[in-house]
């Protein structure tokens, strides 16, 4: 029976809870509220739903990691690429509809999370291998910053693939509205500027740390202050400049979302990729700051954490969410000690939608793009695919494939192509083991492959080593290679197989032991086996193989030679 | 340059033609061709196709695989899993539609199968891992079987499940046909009884051994014969017995199938799965016949002749063939010695084609459908269930998925899933490696497993062998190994992976080694590699890592302990 704690991660921390441990989570809750305000409306409007759903999105969900995660930093709330996930998964939906789709893909995914959580299905994320993950996400991040140019363009484009987007833009050129490319560029190049430089020229201009570290986290509301003005001020709206509008004031009722049984079937599939990419990029971002304070995280308790938060943001009108890079970062440099910390950050954007959102209506939709833009560049990683490509030709055609069918045909894909791909190419690697004759040592009992050394061997007696598990990918290679050895050597009357490095033996694979024995014996040779670990043999005797075997398995290779130079 | 005559097989085995191989391949084709004509029939009626395009399939195909194959006894033709599986594709189609559909489907796999064959791609057959094949031609078997009972009982029904076949059969009990279930009952019993006694009740009055086999093979046809007579004498058609109705007279002129991108788009997929599974037992069958005469067949080259003859059946308007294992082996067992046998089949089908099919339309289906129930009994393999059952769970999980999902939901969700579960469990096993803690046996510079030896150890230094290649669905469980074992040893200093065993590093991993050397510099150890192999070391100095890896990598373990010792 597993204590009560490891389900409960928040009755762990909360023990040690004191003033010290109060102060840094309340000075991380602000910094990470203020980032989070902005950046949570541009990612809903990314997913194509109101701006309000991004706040609904980081309130609830993040009480709800508090008390089940296990990361004491995590940030959780709406992320770019899970955002992308979402839009293209609701893109057929519009207005209220749209909504439904969301809430339902926040409750399928939270139910799919904690049911691996449950079942201990953690390892399902491992088949999604690095190079694909890296190409996702670098796609991912030119596929979103692409997607949010029509804003800074003011222009009214579809299509949710590079070619749509590139060709919309290219044909709506001349439908540029200047005043929103000002307000849009301008925000970009702004926000560039205060990532790069501002904490530094601050400092230069002596401001301290912590308030330069402050005002630069302050940056993205800075631009949404300055640009709500600017569009006040002018009355841009009227010049054509598109403004995010009326937000409803006041935080939702939490209720339970209707079940649409036609659209779970249409959403299942998607809300399982969205599980799986959000489950991978929350997990590796709270596993590299654990590490940094010799903490551990728990992944399937990660899963019950991250369901918990998307069943939360579910309740609560959302929509997914996940554990976010940028903002776990700022809220572990910021010094939050405990998740205590993000129940701060959920209350500061209660306050915030509560009383904010009257403000928001005249912000320039292209002031949100251009914090999409800057938030995203950050995940395009060309060097990680160079370096990919100097590795290994194999995981580069899994990260290639994954980034132009995510570009080319949009992201579902896109992760699945990949993953497909380096199954594939895994099996392919494998399915052509090592294996090598070998020979006696002289005056020894050791043997060695006769095509390195000087060894002893007999014309009617074939050693062959196999240098990995036996199993239904490789099977074929095995019984191909036998046959031309055999075809070579007319003299052989026995045939060893010598299986110190044989982990496994599967049931295909014993079909072939049982095939190449009975073909060998057509030809006059006897199968043996020698060296069988112990695991593998207990198995083989469960078998009708053994029972019909005709050769012997001898423990030692010596022994075989031995046994079978006096047949001979 | 390959030589001509491996694309060619034709010219390899043409040149060494007598009088005497002849007479063999006469002999053999007479047998063949007397159980070919009633099968073609039937496994068209299964495809759900007019009787007459089974006899076209059994043509040019043929003669196509005669010049392109490797196998010298395999006949090819239509086969029943092929015939369900395009069933199951065509379905939706009616009419001229689904002819054309069913030409389609040919040339597809056809092009797919040439595809594959000059990319030398045979190893994707490598997927089906045996319990998901023997699983899914077991399920087929049923699935055939119970699809015919609705001939043999003389009511009609529709759905390609079992469960909706059980159904159907259940709701129409009272609308059975008696007298076509005294056609249908007795056809069974009397192939059955010929199948497995008829040949030593005939040797046993005095009929010596080949004319009681040729007797044998004919109790198809005269089957068909008697039933013909009985409908014919006794005007079962106007009784309600369903009858195969006139068959267009002559062969059908070779034409080039019309294109229709939307029926390619749509059969696309089941035409790949055809494909596959065709290849497989094909080849499976070729590869036993050829061992027995020390032949051997070259599988990239068998993608080729399939190829050829699928397309072949598409310019005849025929449907997708395959070797078949009952016909084989009659082949085989009645002496064929080339594929000339083959050729003078297809002419004995086409003279058959136009003689014949006048004499047809009193046919009762139900004899049809009795020689498939007979045909494809053999099929179901309950042993090899239980086999795999007593062998391996994991292997039986993927079986049982298969046979189930078959049953269920149909052939290609059957072949689907099992492939999937087979690829998944299998990286399940080998996601979880064995690794141990090693130690220096007293005196010598060899190491061994601490659990397992008496060793010894030093408690700055701890030495993990890891006994896998490391590649993504592996990595993590390195990564929480060694954090584990680095939490529970807190004196340790350095941290030696050996890796003898590992033969592969893939770039997931070498991520990996590259988070786990920065975590635990992060907590003052240093991380070091030894005997690792030359081509992965040749690979890693391809890579960041060992330009930034502060630690060193060591030749041999006993190095690694000894200079470790010193700078401890």
């Amino acid at each position: 029976m597993k204590k009560i704690t490891s389900y409960l991660p928040i009755l762990e921390w909360s023990k040690g809870y004191n003033r010290l441990t109060l102060t840094s989570d309340l000075i991380a809750a602000v910094i990470v509220t203020i980032m989070l305000i902005p950046q949570s409306l541009a990612y809903a409007m990314l997913a194509g739903l109101p701006p309000e759903i991004g706040l609904y999105a980081s309130i609830l969900p993040l009480i709800a990691y508090a008390i089940f995660g296990t990361s004491r930093t995590l940030a959780v709330g709406p992320v770019a690429v899970v955002s992308l996930m979402t839009a293209s998964a609701i893109s057929q939906y519009g207005g209220t509809d749209a909504l439904t789709a969301a809430v339902t893909l926040a409750l399928l995914s939270g139910f799919i999370l904690l049911l691996m959580g449950i079942l201990k299905l953690g390892f399902i994320a491992n088949f999604l291998s690095q190079p694909v993950i890296s190409g996702f996400i670098t796609a991912s991040g030119l596929l979103i910053a692409a997607s949010q140019l029509k804003n800074i363009f003011g222009v009214s484009i579809h299509g949710d693939t590079m070619i749509d987007i590139m060709s919309g833009l290219w044909s709506q050129i001349h439908a540029v509205n200047w005043i929103t490319l000002a307000l849009g560029a301008g925000s970009v190049v702004f926000l560039y500027f205060s990532r790069l430089r501002l904490k530094s020229c601050l400092q230069a201009i002596g401001v301290n740390g912590r308030s330069a570290d402050i005002l630069t986290r302050a940056a993205p509301i800075l631009t949404v202050a300055i640009t709500i003005w600017l569009t006040t001020a002018f009355d841009l709206g009227n010049e054509g400049v598109s403004l995010v509008g009326a937000i409803p004031q006041g935080l939702p009722a939490p209720k339970l979302p209707m079940v649409d049984f036609e659209l779970i079937k249409i959403l299942i599939a998607p809300a399982f990729l969205i599980s799986l990419i959000g489950f991978v990029e929350s997990v590796s971002v709270a596993e590299t700051l654990a590490a940094k304070r010799r903490q551990r995280i728990v992944p399937d308790q990660e899963l019950i954490g991250l369901g918990a938060a998307n069943i939360a943001s579910a309740i609560s009108s959302g929509y997914p969410v996940t554990g976010g890079f940028a903002r776990s970062v700022v809220n572990y440099d910021a010094g939050a000690e405990t998740p205590a910390a993000s129940i701060f950050t959920a209350l500061g954007i209660a306050v915030a939608t509560l009383l904010l959102t009257p403000l928001l209506a005249n912000l320039p939709q292209a002031t949100l793009s251009a914090t999409i833009i800057v938030a995203v560049l950050s995940l395009v990683d060309f060097r990680s695919v160079a370096r990919v490509y100097k590795y290994s030709k194999s995981d580069f055609s899994a990260m290639a494939a994954t980034i132009l069918v995510t570009l080319g045909f949009g992201v579902e894909p896109g992760v699945v192509s990949g993953v497909l791909l380096s199954l594939i190419l895994h099996l392919y690697r494998t399915s052509k083991p090592h294996m090598a004759v070998i020979g006696q040592i002289p005056d020894t009992e050791h043997f060695r492959n006769i095509e390195r050394h000087d060894v002893l061997t007999d014309d009617s007696i074939l050693s062959l080593r196999i240098d990995e598990s036996l199993y239904f990918a490789n099977r074929r290679f095995l019984e191909n290679r036998i046959e031309e050895l055999v075809a070579k050597n007319a003299s052989i009357k026995h045939l060893v197989l010598v299986c110190p490095a044989v982990n496994l033996i599967d049931a295909s694979a014993v079909e072939s032991l049982e095939m190449i024995s009975h073909r060998l014996n057509n030809l006059g040779i006897q199968l043996h086996l020698s060296e069988v670990k112990g695991p593998v043999m207990d198995r083989l005797q469960r078998t009708d193989f053994l029972k019909n075997f005709k050769g012997s398995v001898f423990l030692r290779q010596y022994e075989a030679v031995m046994t079978l130079q006096k047949k001979a």
